[in-house]
């Protein structure tokens, strides 16, 4: 290390506020309607996309210059370090795009192969959501409050949070059109908000496919900070994506794996 | 009138803070963790839908007493006078309870059969919508901002938005999904966010269904505030709720009516 930084609560803070600067001034041009550019010469998700990761990666770089970094816009950087922050600027593009509040900065951090340190960032709302897999915070303003998921609920009880619908394909939307027969209710659109609030305890599933690395590691330690399960739909650690299934609970997380496999 | 309030944008903000004070409180009940009763005691929309109502009849009912009050709540009241006030205290029941910020307090006032002035309230993000058909700004905080809806995108170019397709049932869902087939993208969840993001020129079109007057009144005058048109399925005006569209400009609203009764 070359300063006092240590990988912690305090410098994913650090990180949010470097992001939130660089990604707010490109959300929702059309209110603030000073964009003079023409028509296809500014994409705001593009743009807010390379500032946002520009900024997270200066200060990984600046505090862990032996880190290894991978970034959804600027790629893998020193691969095969013992630590590896995995970042995604804008998580949420569609909802970025939207003007919604529901799309998040990401940044997790890998060590030894594990998820073990992980933040999302909204700052339109101002939250951040923290997590380090033995506990997790959410913190708002001069705010800070625990996060514990949601127990007691059972599929046929239970809420379920996934983006879209349209993103299940072939074999994949007839499991997950099982799985929304199955639970009381189901909501779309949220992207990292719907794991977020899944550790906030007011949504009990999270069902996606598809996803990258970068979608889900930051997540791994709030869910399971928490005390939520995240893995693949087979079971396996959620850290390196693909198709994913996170539940409040260990025994709501069994019922959905044996559906998600039936 | 009893007092120096007028039926304005002022007044509107008058009872978005007496409504985010009501409602604020039953949000997110799982982070604030000090809900001591017991499983099933407490129902945190029915309490923050009839506490944000009851607070807003009072203030209306204070300033006008005379005019009408439709509530999704406590019913009619007046029916018949020439101003009529229609409150969903509480619009978009799911994203409240998935802790989401999506939902709003709606107010809208319907004069001689017109919708004529209309908020929308989302007291978490602390944003306003107000509209009154010629004019619709978006405020926070202290800023205010002229909301304008974006026109010159066609059909195949329209970002749109409805809160769910499993509210689209029998023919209505073979319509609703031949425009899915036909926009450059959907996005689910929003509630009354989506009609407000329309109007602040971040989303094209959106298209729903089975909504009652309550859900709609309120954003029909920040809709065409900003520019947008508003209309049921088969064109007729949109203040009595049913089957909705709203678009970001005429051309593309004659578009989108002409694919919804192709």
């Amino acid at each position: 290390m070359t300063d006092d930084s240590a990988r912690d609560f305090a410098f994913l803070t650090a990180l949010a506020a470097d992001a939130a600067a660089a990604a707010l001034p490109h959300f929702r041009v059309g209110i603030a309607a000073d964009n003079k550019a023409g028509p296809g010469a500014y994409d705001p998700v593009t743009e807010g996309d390379r500032a946002t990761e520009a900024a997270i990666r200066a200060r990984i770089e600046a505090a862990f210059p032996d880190d290894a970094i991978i970034g959804e816009e600027f790629g893998t950087a020193r691969a095969g370090a013992r630590h590896t922050w995995i970042v995604d600027p804008i998580d949420g593009t569609r909802a970025f795009l939207a003007g919604l509040p529901l799309w998040g900065t990401l940044v997790g951090l890998v060590e030894d192969d594990r998820a073990v340190l992980g933040m999302m960032s909204q700052p339109f709302t101002g939250e951040m959501f923290l997590g380090d897999g033995g506990r997790a915070e959410w913190r708002r303003g001069g705010a800070v409050l625990p996060l514990a998921a949601r127990s007691g609920r059972r599929l046929g009880e239970a809420l379920m949070m996934s983006t879209s619908p349209h993103l299940f394909a072939g074999a994949d939307a007839a499991v997950f059109a099982r799985m929304v027969g199955a639970v009381r209710d189901i909501r779309y659109g949220g992207d990292c908000y719907a794991y977020c609030m899944l550790a906030a305890g007011q949504v009990d599933l999270v069902v996606e496919c598809g996803l990258k690395t970068y979608d889900i590691a930051a997540l791994v330690p709030i869910i399971e900070g928490a005390g939520g399960v995240v893995t693949t739909w087979d079971g396996r650690p959620a850290k390196d994506g693909g198709r994913i299934v996170a539940a409040g609970s260990a025994a709501l997380h069994a019922e959905a794996l044996a559906l998600l496999n039936a």
